[in-house]
């Protein structure tokens, strides 16, 4: 069985999809591991070191794809007509794919992992339930993407986070502010409060509030009877009623004058992210603020924000970075390959060195777009006929 | 008597040598304050908000220099020949200037402040005694370039600096050793720690060992006879004997080789800034190593590194950023503001709306240049002639 990690090619990609402790384990579970020369440079990790833990060094993608029957990925491959390599055309019929696909973001390319007899696996739907925690990317690269986020707001703030007290007087720790506490939220306020600042947080799900008071934070929301109900069974933010929506924000208004970081981190599962900081709201922001949108991405949080830009509006930065996980490449590379690790090493089968998927695993059925020639994904499949 | 606040026009040079908060003061003390339009900008502080303390808006350098009798400046000003607005032309026979002037780096021009009638004090020269402390801008600035030498390091770090129990595993905690126990080395210390690395330090004063321990950091130095005499009256560094750094560049060398992170503090007056981190001890590295040299603009403490870039070699990344200090602005002028203030309020005689040095006093003996048309700063005076 031939594992193939290619080098990531899309823009802004650090990352990569194994690291040499990973390679190792596949080694040692009757695999071989083919690595595409550089593919871990992004992320620290050398030729030498992935050779040394055994793998080989393919010099190009084509080698490295050529007869794999598993190819591990951190984005979609390359396809035909986005220019460069196209990766999917390197890859064998038959071949097992594994990555972060963003099918919602390219539903077309579902039905031409089909038809190009790619088996396909989309990490980010990686059901929620105790037993996949290990497997789940989208909490591994958030939590790093929540502590990126702050050190990019450090990093374009003019002033110091921590208070302190100097000869020439005392600097005031800096006020941030925390929207959406969820993997990455409360990372970010883990890592804003370590480094000094005074730290408040809102979410719309009522049982956030303990978790941001543990973690030193002040809980603000508007805490009325719908607030109370509000979490969807897959801990996902619901959407709430307008009539709450125009309290929060409110609230959320009045907080955000006071600020000296925001950073935004609402995502709705397949739809586009909500404005919580509106060109108004920016308005009233103290000069020098700064608002850092971690949902850029996905339409934004934040009114104004660019992605990949850092854009100054009323003497407040807004950062819109992008792909957070890849500016801190090395742990989320690390983090990566050893959630993929702990997805397949039940599905690998030692005496006959094969995958042997059980396609009624609920991990698998969770992540599978395709198999044998078929889409297969609820989300993705065509339509049954009429009956 | 008119104060003037030019703009900064180096290159990087994001401070300013006012706050409201300073403006504001001198104007109780009987002053007028004139400051040059956009003059805060870099720091977040608006034409309005001076305006509000109750400074005068100039639209240009001339216009706020016309007549000054007394210049605030974070750098020295723009003389003849170094393009652009000539700000020594622009000031009067009689003005006082004070700034960081940098006067070994451009001994020429003390002679030149002289000859313009300018009573040049540099404040960089404040003595290290207890009742200068709220005047010391080297400590005052010094200080938040540590804070922004370890968010420097972080920001090009590929992992996170705490450790990080995740359902993935665990991210092992950063290393950082901290070379040069000053004022900048203390923050550098303290802002690791704080962010979650394992932080030892080492410097050639006894003295520091304890005040490495107190902040949580390992203390690392050949601890000889030689070392427990090591330390200037003056609280500096003392130039060690070769044997003893000998010693000491073997006991650094296998430190530096087991680190994340290395920032390099170590500067002696007046002289080139010492080699502390060799370019063979660069190799021995691991591969995503952060060396961040804080002497980069005095030649350098790292081999390699380049002043104002970001350099990669053997893996490992050099930060060769300059002017730390106006990395972290917004701060930085407000403490800066806080020392011109803390220094000049005894010399304003409120009365007569006037300076009145007293020539005798230690801070102004200290830093004062040139007095009336003469050099008369002891390092830079014509020798006496011979009797």
């Amino acid at each position: 069985m031939k594992i193939a990690i290619p080098k990531e090619r899309r823009a802004n990609e650090l990352r990569v999809a194994a690291s040499p402790e990973t390679v190792k384990k596949f080694l040692a579970l009757g695999a071989e591991v083919v690595v595409e020369t550089g593919a871990g440079l992004g992320s620290a990790i050398t030729d030498e070191a992935f050779a040394a833990a055994g793998a080989t060094i393919a010099p190009d993608a084509a080698a490295a794809l050529r007869d794999a029957d598993l190819v591990l990925k951190v984005q979609r491959p390359i396809g035909p007509g986005e220019g460069g390599v196209n990766e999917i055309a390197l890859m064998k019929r038959g071949a097992t794919l594994v990555a972060i696909l963003s099918p919602h973001a390219d539903a077309a390319r579902v039905k031409a992992y089909a038809d190009a007899g790619i088996d396909a696996f989309a990490m980010e739907f990686m059901p929620r339930i105790t037993r996949a925690q290990s497997m789940d990317v989208l909490s591994s690269q958030a939590n790093l993407a929540g502590y990126r986020a702050v050190l990019e707001a450090a990093n374009e703030f003019g002033r110091a986070f921590p208070m302190m007290m100097t000869a020439a007087g005392t600097v005031p720790p800096a006020r941030a502010f925390i929207m959406g506490v969820g993997v990455a939220g409360l990372q970010a306020i883990a890592t804003a409060k370590r480094l000094g600042a005074v730290v408040s947080a809102t979410d719309v799900r009522p049982a956030t509030k303990e978790q941001v008071e543990s973690l030193g934070g002040t809980f603000i929301a508007v805490m009325d009877e719908e607030f109370q109900q509000a979490q969807t069974a897959g801990g996902y933010a619901k959407e709430m009623s307008a009539a709450y929506q125009e309290k929060q924000r409110a609230l959320v208004a009045e907080t955000i004058r006071k600020q000296d970081i925001v950073i935004t981190t609402a995502l709705i599962p397949g739809r586009k992210a909500p404005v919580l900081v509106t060109d108004e709201m920016l308005r009233t922001m103290k000069p020098g603020a700064v608002v850092v949108d971690m949902a850029v991405e996905q339409g934004g949080n934040v009114e104004g924000s660019v992605p990949g830009e850092v854009v100054r509006k009323y003497g407040v930065t807004i950062v819109g970075r992008v792909n957070l996980p890849s500016r801190i490449a090395v742990d989320a590379s690390a983090l990566y390959a050893r959630n993929l690790l702990a997805f397949l090493t039940p599905f690998i089968d030692k005496d006959r060195k094969a995958l042997a998927f059980n396609w009624d695993d609920e991990v698998v059925k969770g992540t599978a777009l395709t198999r044998g020639g078929q889409v297969v994904h609820p989300a993705f499949a065509p339509a049954a006929p009429a009956p």
